[in-house]
Formats: structure tokens, sequence, C-alpha cells
């Protein structure tokens, strides 16, 4: 019962990122400069968005250490086109693919006593009062935020 | 243990309702009126369309009859601007947030049994080879569906 609860949110992740793999994966460098929206977030940007919101979840989820703490200044931290992009497009796509690939091998490992932990953002005492604040809630947060910023890709043909 | 993971994801469905809620409530039928960018769906369709999208999750999660079927064809079969608004917009949010509360107040209810339960769209053989085709699945990716328009309508200021 428990496993297949837990199995069932990782296929949601595991449909989103295939998703987006797909969206982008056939991209050149050039058709990631595209914009989503005159004058918004090129695709570039939010794939890197996502490659470092993505990567600081590993030591969120107890999985690991980051493995790409150097995206956070130019796709976290700051705006679009306020920093030049510090890696290739097939340099992002494989950080992308690496990240992705260490969380779902992390929580494939979790036991439901894993995915009920608190995550490291959490205090103890803020866990103490909401006990849905753990594992689970941040990687459905993240799927969420993943398909949040798929629409805005999805507005380019 | 199963009714946490449970709440959690019940949690994270609320999370996007929430947002949306707070994003366009307070917006007035002329502002609902703006596409999301050039030559996009308007903020009045896509909140009809999630409406209609999660008005379809009450069968489909077994909680009981539809609401506001008559949202299908203006808002899921055929794309924006091609049928004139059936409804106004205080009618409109007043349907999102009776369809949301049905949906919140059915799914409060379930046992992890209701939650594993295959949804109504799976036919039985497919089930039987993927048990993750159960009603949390249909949940989750109902949330991930909001969250995807969630972000086109971020795009608008």
């Amino acid at each position: 019962m428990n496993e297949l609860f837990a199995a069932t949110a990782v296929g949601s992740w595991k449909l989103i990122v295939s998703r987006l793999d797909e969206r982008l994966g056939p991209l050149d460098e050039e058709q990631l400069q595209k914009q989503v929206a005159p004058g918004k977030n090129r695709l570039f940007y939010l794939l890197a968005h996502l490659t470092a919101v993505h990567d600081r979840m590993l030591p969120l989820l107890g999985i690991g250490e980051r493995l790409h703490p150097e995206l956070d200044d130019a796709y976290i931290t700051n705006p679009d086109r306020t920093i030049a992009d510090p890696l290739s497009a097939s340099d992002l796509k494989k950080a992308w693919n690496d990240v992705n690939a260490a969380i779902t091998s992390g929580v494939e490992k979790f036991s439901t006593e894993d995915w009920l932990k608190k995550h490291t953002a959490v205090s103890d005492e803020d866990f103490a009062k909401n006990p849905t604040r753990n594992r689970l809630a941040l990687f459905l947060n993240r799927t969420n935020h993943a398909s949040f910023h798929t629409g805005q890709m999805a507005l380019i043909k």
C-alpha cells in the first residue's frame, strides 16, 4: 500500500520531467534562446532555473550533495538576461539529465518513513506543528513548479 | 502513515488552488479578458478550462456527479474565442469555487484503499497491468495541470 503511494508520486514526477525532455531535448542553442513571450524568460533560462532548483532538492531531500551549485547565481538569484550564460546548451542539457537522474534514483530508494521525514528547509518546531511539511510535500511542490514553467514553455509552438 | 501521505497530497492540491484563487479572485470581468501572451488564451478561458477539467474529476474519482458539464463545449472541446462565453465572470468564479470545494471535501474522506482504486477512465485490464493508474495519480496529474496553466497566467503582472 505505502509502496504504491510513493510509486504513484514518483510516476507523476517522471511524467513531468519526461515531457520537458521531449519538448526541449530536440532544440538547439539558437532555439533555446527564444523567449516564451515578448520580454519574458528564455527557454534556456527556464531550463537552467529548473536544473538549479532540482539540484537543490538533493540536499533538501537528504539524497546527497549538490551537483551544480554554480547555476544559482545566474538562474535563481538573478532574473534572465542579467548575467551571461555560464554554460552551453549541451552542458545544460547534460546537467539537467544528471540532476534528475540523481533525484529519481534517490527517491526510488526511499522507504515510507523516509518520505515522511522532514525536509531540511523546515525547522524541528515547524515540523512538529505540521507533519505534512515532509519530503513528499517538497517533492510534489517541485513537481508542480516544473509544471508551472512547462506551461510557459508550451506557449512556443 | 497512510493518512499522512494522503494529507500531504491533498495539501499540495489546496496550495495550488489557493494560489489561483489569490491571483484571479480580485480580477474583474475586463481584467479576465486579458490574454496571457499575444494571441494566446485569455485568463477567462483558462479559468473556465480548469473549472471544466476539475469538474470532470468528480466522476473520475468516484466522488459524484458533475456540477458543470455545460462548460465542456466552450472550454475543453473548442479553443479560445471560438464560442461566446456562456457565463459571466462572477458565475465562473462561483463554479470554480464550488467544483474545487466538492473535490476537496470528497478526497478528504478517502481511505487509503480509496486512493489506490482505479480511476474510472482506466480499463480493468490496464489497471491490472499498472496499479499506479489510480485515483492518486489522476489527482496529482490534475494538480500539475493546474500548475501548468498557473504558470501561463503568471506572465501577466
